[in-house]
């Protein structure tokens, strides 16, 4: 099966076009995960509390979203420990039928940006001429900035590999329009002339429910030009952040569906991770109490999304 | 010290601005390092070669450059291993007295930028609230497409720790032109906005030679690209790539100096690493034999340099 459609599938079964972030943040995870640590490394202290809060996290919300995304950055900020604790993190997810988003925002120039394909999404060479995977996300994210060039070594590997990509084309935060709001001489943004790079890419991946695994990042905080980008893009499927903390609202993420209501999958990190209990909740909390609270916070997330979807799209295929 | 004069110190005593990229390829190491590797697991097994390979470059240049330039891709391909090797290969540079420039092209948005800057600049938390550093690199490169909200981090963490960056403004590629040169509603290129940037941050953290260590990636590929870029960004320091197997000439890479000889960085990767001998002689050669033909090609590298610099800046500083 086609990498989309197993995500289009979970998404269906579970009514929830929602992807749940795995940013770990050590501030902010809750007190009781952090007691009876025995190791005197205290950065693999740290990772394994990560690890541990992940695997809780992940049987909560299995049954109730599609995928989970964690955020390479707050793993790889603990240099090669995080880096393992960010691998085992992966398998886990997998091992209870997840989807695997990796946001990681790579690319580099040719080689290079294989080596990345390669790592991440494909297979690496070992001292026998013999090949293993290493990461073996679902999917990644990846970054435009150095043109088609580099791209093109992903998409290559999503084809060989039954993997898919979300190329950013509209980020969520502030200051996006800076570079991505610049009009080129065709008249069009940046960022709708990256979507045509990956509407045109997208066209030779499609799987059963006619859209593909190269995809696009689109912003939730900028509902205007996410009808263009949905528009240029039919096929493409959208990772969309932004929603929740980020200021995004339910309403805000209709123009990144289509009327199946499939064709986006949202992301929420801080909202199902830390927000649903206060700092003073999170000190005194029991492991049960905490993860019961932000299963309610998934529910709650679910509820909102698939009745706005619902109210935009009534004929929507789920 | 600033972190950019000691980049400059060891440059004049070389006589060498260049860096020694550290791009480890096993299909290209030579034989000769990959006999009686013991180890059961494959992805160890490569890992334990890129490191002592390394180490062997490491200890034949560290009187010659000032400085070696690891691109993080060719080590994360190997997921945790493989950065356990980069950990590893950054302290030994470091002991040897060498400025490490990491190549990895990072950047996200918020407490995400900040996360990547911590763990590659700075210093990362850990249970007991207390600090202790991942990467801890002298510099770091940085995409921009994010806009400067996600830069703003890096910058911050660069005054704190006195650490240095390179932002992406024109990569060495055949298709950066596609996002790079857009022209904004300003009338300059999208790279020469982003210079402005990088010249309004680099004027806050000025060393004793007049640079700064917030600087920039200017490909030789583009060499009348450069000219703009070198006015605009004065204080800048240009990290190089595109000499060599890129097709960059030595010509090519004058733009990016000031008249003092300093002010750039030019890398050679894959011409120290691998290409001064055929597949076939690597197949063959002693340890020996490799890393005195790597020291004639780094040896070679400068005359034709250093030499250039001094015709077109007969005033240069060393």
């Amino acid at each position: 099966m086609s990498i989309v459609d197993k995500l289009i599938e979970k998404t269906i079964k579970t009514k929830n076009p929602t992807v749940v972030g795995l940013d770990p943040d050590i501030s902010k995870i809750p007190a009781c995960y952090k007691e009876n640590s025995d190791n005197t490394n205290p950065v693999v202290a740290v990772t394994d509390v990560i690890y541990k809060f992940n695997c809780d996290i992940i049987d909560t919300v299995a049954e109730l979203v599609p995928a989970v995304k964690p955020q390479m950055a707050f793993y790889e900020k603990y240099g090669s420990y995080g880096v393992a604790a960010f691998e085992k993190t992966v398998v886990y997810a997998k091992s209870k039928g997840l989807v695997v988003i990796e946001d990681a925002k790579r690319n580099d120039i040719g080689n290079t940006a294989k080596a990345y394909a390669d790592g991440h999404l494909g297979f690496v060479e070992t001292l026998e001429g013999s090949y293993t995977s290493a990461f073996d996300v679902d999917f990644l994210t990846v970054t435009p900035f150095l043109g088609s060039e580099s791209l093109n070594p992903f998409v290559d590997v999503c084809k060989q590999n039954n993997k898919g990509i979300f190329v950013l084309v509209k980020t969520s935060n502030t200051s996006s329009g800076e570079i991505q709001d610049v009009i080129t001489k065709d008249g069009i943004t940046i960022s709708q002339s990256i979507a045509k790079y990956v509407a045109e890419q997208s066209e030779v991946v499609v799987g059963k429910y006619g859209y593909s695994s190269i995809g696009a990042v689109v912003g939730a905080t900028y509902p205007e030009e996410a009808v263009a980008l949905r528009r240029i893009m039919p096929k493409g499927y959208f990772l969309v952040p932004g929603y929740g903390v980020q200021g995004g609202g339910v309403e805000d993420i209709v123009p990144c569906f289509n009327p199946d209501g499939l064709g986006a999958i949202i992301n929420s990190s801080r909202g199902i991770l830390y927000t649903h209990m206060s700092d003073k909740e999170r000190n005194v909390c029991t492991k049960e109490e905490y993860l019961s609270s932000a299963k309610i916070a998934v529910i709650e997330m679910q509820k909102d999304i698939y009745s706005t979807l619902k109210k935009n799209f009534p004929k929507m295929c789920y």
